[in-house]
């Protein structure tokens, strides 16, 4: 087979939101990005059959199943994306990766820390194979994010003593809003926390190489009944009675000490919210050190800005880069200088990235081992949330 | 042929930058919008083989051609899709319109009026035959600048007396950065004033439904010479000599009465510049109304300004609205509110407008004759710059 | 006496930034507003006599002295204005309303809870014989701030939920900057904590009405040791070495619960440093509630930005309310719309209210009882931080 | 005389708006910064006893006259400040003058060339006799236009080939507003053009060093009538209709030529409105150069937008300097870092300025000459204006 005819034959599992997200990347990275071979979309799978057929077609992937142990067994599948709710995540991803597929899984890696401590075990047999494993945490991907690492990395930031990662969204805001699966413990797993909360965590830890190694968490539900809508499908025992309860955190605040890398003995303060009025996709992180600073909001995702603390003193200010110069991660692929990018090419990025790793023979980051991580935090800020806020190692 | 089944099948003539933006949205638009035919990127024609070859490839068309009057001729295809330079415009769209193919044709329409009239000719000729016409001012669709034209017209600006409209960029900036043939005036016909002041002015004329009908301008030229590169194919006369000749405007003003719409009477004052340091793309409109005013900058470009001079007097200022809701046009198709959307996503949204006007049997806008117009605007902003800024008439 | 020739003569404690500041709120308030009675700059107190001479002749008082006794024990002073270090405040301010003088007291109101109590007790013995006492929370007096609590009162935020208060600054995040008093606890009492985050408190209380009724807090100190200057003087033991010890914190967080008001159930996160590189003094407040939202930046003290989620959908966003119109607190009185007002300005705005309540037989506020729960926030911070974040009442 | 006893005894003419202004700049000047002398405010001159009695008391000076030929003639006097309206600076500054009084003379120098010329003439007269005169643009002194203006000067934005100076109001957008004296050609000479446009040529030739060569202009009067207010002294021959007619413009635009200074060669684009809806105070000067470009807006006064073009390539952008630093124009002698100071503390600046120069025996700037400068200037633009908008030398 010649390199030019390679292919890599795709399945993906889930056809939501991410499903649409990650559809998009898998068409449109290989018409930008010069990669190593060719993905095929080749087989989507959904429960239902007639809107994984409608998703097959909206979508543009060749075939459409039912059953994702079909193509955990298909022998021309090469890769398996997994993009359906987090329950699923730990079966789908163990068997496809024990099958010899290489895994892409969406963020949470998966709704409980045994699950994610499963799924690596998974992942380390299957590297040892050559099979390669990730975890979607696609924001890295946004070229702001990259080059913020880069200045990081360069020691442009100094020692960084400070973070603070908000991630901040407002659908929740009115208390008349209806109840959905999201607000449900057992479906959902957990509320902002999980959800937003987990990118803001992945963020930090990736521009800065350190890790959160205790917290200090609350967590609130401030409307704990909401009205049901016509279907309830998937909220347990409250299909007859007019209102739904809430049972997941509506939002999340905590400190956390971290270690290791450029934030080594800094303290970061995080906040996760679906209750922000206004603020509609505002993760926002700032790291401040000794020699500089950054600051980031996802609602000006082509934009960073850098403080440069050795400036002269008359001429320092935060300088606001328009990343889309030659210069910064990815963007030489896009288009010229100014032209923006929107939030999916992340998930362009993100593919670029694995099938970089697959074709390779590299391990693709995060890893698996960094999503159980992530869940582990998770688990230690629900714990320290629920006596009374005491400080609680996350490993 | 049922509903599902129908097919549009497309030719793109050219493979520059707009042959990557118009492939991407032919390869995008159906998978995000609901279209009445499923358009085929069946051909792509370029002069070069090799290199269209490459495009065909990497922008994944089904075939290449090397000239586009076997495209034209070739029954099967029903949409051509003009990206080549301006100079070719007329040729190829008159040709293919006369063949019955529709026509999508990047702007500027054509480098001169006479050719320009000559299109509107043909376009006319083919629209009484059902055969649809519409030249590329992609900015249009850009939903922040639709929902601006929607606030104008249902008069929330009220009467619009003023409108600032700036197209800046800096690449220029340096004087020692190349000549190439964009700076020279027998390739592009002009610099600034066309290749981006015409977007300037059609969308003033989109958003406010008035006309410029005449025009004070100045036209200047910074740096006179350029270090040629080595290959200086294109520059006629040059190519033995160490410094080219920049024969076109850096940059460009003037001053405009407006007439109809919602802007009647209006004056508007414009700016198109390759020399504002320190502005990547920023396409800036602004509308001062009796009743409120509309900011608008493409380097933000999914956000909008809205000022309402009816709100309370103490609780009026600009608000930025992030135009990523259900209710923004275009947006209900992609991601969740909060979430931004990309330059190359205007090329979408005028695939998914073009062809649900050839579908549907209308005439798509901006038509032919609005790109005829917008020439005549250029050609009277350099009639009044060559005649020491005298008012000059646009028709 | 005529009502033109009333005078208020105003003896003033302490000659630093304070002084300066509220120097220039007597001399410049009756010159804008129109006051019942003319303040009179009649005595400065310091105790180096040099440096309170001139500071005289700088500030332009009358007299200078240099025991706080002395104004105390003059019947002709009118006004205590004290702007001495925080550990002076008690004395001075005891003796001064038992001589029947009215006090304005820079905050924070005392070092200690027992010291601010004491305080409140004299102030309620002397409110019974009509003497007055308040203390200096400015920023209550930035038009911005008037506003925002106006919208709040009047409902447009609905039940507010989620509050941030962020005071940041800078001026340590260089480690090689050096040892001053105001990193010495004995000296100055607390660090961050105190000095900037107490600003947060009380704004976040003044503008919702509520209180902070428990906390979980973190101190940290991120450098312990700085070089020490020359004049060591007030540094206790550390003359002789060359680096001295940092005893307070150089940064705080805590999260609070907040009772009554308009944020009665609501959550509000709390950051006070100076180690947030590239911010000067930006103190920050956002209150995000069922109907609306507000954001306030002290680095841009002449807007306001306020998100009306009651508006329609499309058009919602947070808009930039210039606080420059007459219709704002205090604004008429100054100049034409757009123009903007400075830091100090709201030591004029402190100035008038506190002589409106003086003339006007009314208590002003904040009252000596507001800066003590103020202090005792404080204090619960400190021992919630000291306890490993456990929640802690604020009364 | 002691140094330290030494005073200037001051008279100003004038009580509205800018002997508001000027006033609050003579009380606060001394108290912030070191000068030589110590301004004393002995008088106050105004037609009208009462009102000038008024202002007397409320703006603190020591006496009140009603024809300024008393102050003219006082040997007390010192200095003259005019703050009267245009058309009566010429008779007041010369008279002045020759009786060998300092004179600070409010913007515009006059109402006429002719009257500026004479003007001009008798501070030469003058100035041989060590008798000292400046114009009052006094947004030269704002300290973000100083760090621009020394930035220019230290080469950083190298050769500046464009600029756009904008003066931005709206106080006319709503055409339901009184017509006033300012709206009549006779009383007020000019419109929007006069009367904040004069600031944008000047503050663009004191940042460059430049000459506006010649100039092509375009007026207009959107609103030609406006309702009458009760009182219409002031406005000739329309006392008994019930709307009047404006007669001044209400817009003005030219692009004009530069020549010396940091910006020899470049193009100008400027603008003057009071139709600028949502805008209130928006004086916006942007410089682009070869080098860098700097970018300010009034609304945001303590701040400047500053590029560095010769930074790495992944790094510009353009930088907000907060300039409330030591190291920036007259900040080291306000607050610390990050206060603000608003509108009036460029009068301070202006008053310490002009005592430094009648102290130190220099002439200040900007000179009368200046301000003639700017009268043939805005005389220029409106030769253009009545001309079809031709090119129209300044001198």
């Amino acid at each position: 087979m010649t390199e030019a005819a390679r292919e890599l034959r795709v399945a993906m599992v889930g056809y939501g939101f991410m499903g649409a997200a990650h559809s998009q990347g898998w068409r449109v990275a290989p018409r930008f990005f010069d990669l190593a071979a060719e993905p095929v979309m080749a087989t989507i799978v959904g429960r239902d059959r007639d809107r994984v057929e409608a998703a097959r077609r909206k979508f543009g992937w060749q075939r459409a199943e039912t059953d994702w142990r079909r193509v955990v067994e298909d022998p021309d599948i090469d890769i398996v994306d997994i993009c359906s709710p987090g329950a699923s995540h730990a079966e789908i991803a163990i068997a496809a990766l024990d099958a010899g597929k290489h895994v892409l899984c969406e963020k949470p890696l998966a709704n409980t820390v045994a699950e994610a401590e499963a799924m690596v075990a998974a992942a380390e047999r299957a590297a040892s194979r050559g099979v390669r494993s990730m975890v979607g945490f696609s924001y890295r991907r946004v070229p702001a994010i990259g080059y913020a690492r880069r200045l990081v990395q360069e020691g442009r930031l100094g020692a960084i003593r400070q973070v603070r990662a908000l991630y901040l969204q407002d659908w929740l805001s009115d208390e008349n809003g209806p109840m959905t699966w999201r607000l449900d413990k057992e479906a959902a797993g957990s509320g902002s926390l999980g959800d937003i909360g987990a990118h803001a965590i992945d963020l930090v830890e990736h521009l800065t190489g350190s890790r959160l190694e205790s917290v200090s968490g609350t967590l609130a539900t401030f409307v704990e009944e909401r009205p049901l809508l016509g279907e309830t499908v998937g909220l347990s025992g409250t299909a007859s009675t007019e209102r739904g309860r809430v049972t997941v955190d509506d939002a999340a605040w905590f400190t956390a000490r971290l270690d290791g890398g450029a934030a080594a003995g800094a303290i970061g303060a995080f906040e996760a919210t679906r209750y922000a009025t206004g603020r509609k996709n505002a993760l926002r992180i700032e790291l401040s050190g000794s020699r500089g600073a950054i600051a980031f909001d996802l609602e000006a995702m082509n934009e960073l800005q850098f403080y440069d603390a050795t400036a002269p003193a008359g001429e320092q200010g935060f300088t606001r880069i328009i990343v889309t110069e030659p210069e910064h991660p990815y963007m030489a692929n896009w288009w010229p200088t100014g032209h923006a990018i929107g939030y999916e090419h992340a998930f362009s990025h993100q593919i670029k990235d694995f099938v970089d790793a697959v074709t390779g023979g590299a391990d693709p980051e995060p890893s698996f081992a960094d999503g159980l991580h992530i869940q582990r935090v998770l688990a230690a800020v629900e714990a320290s949330a629920g006596s009374g806020s005491a400080w609680t190692p996350t490993a």
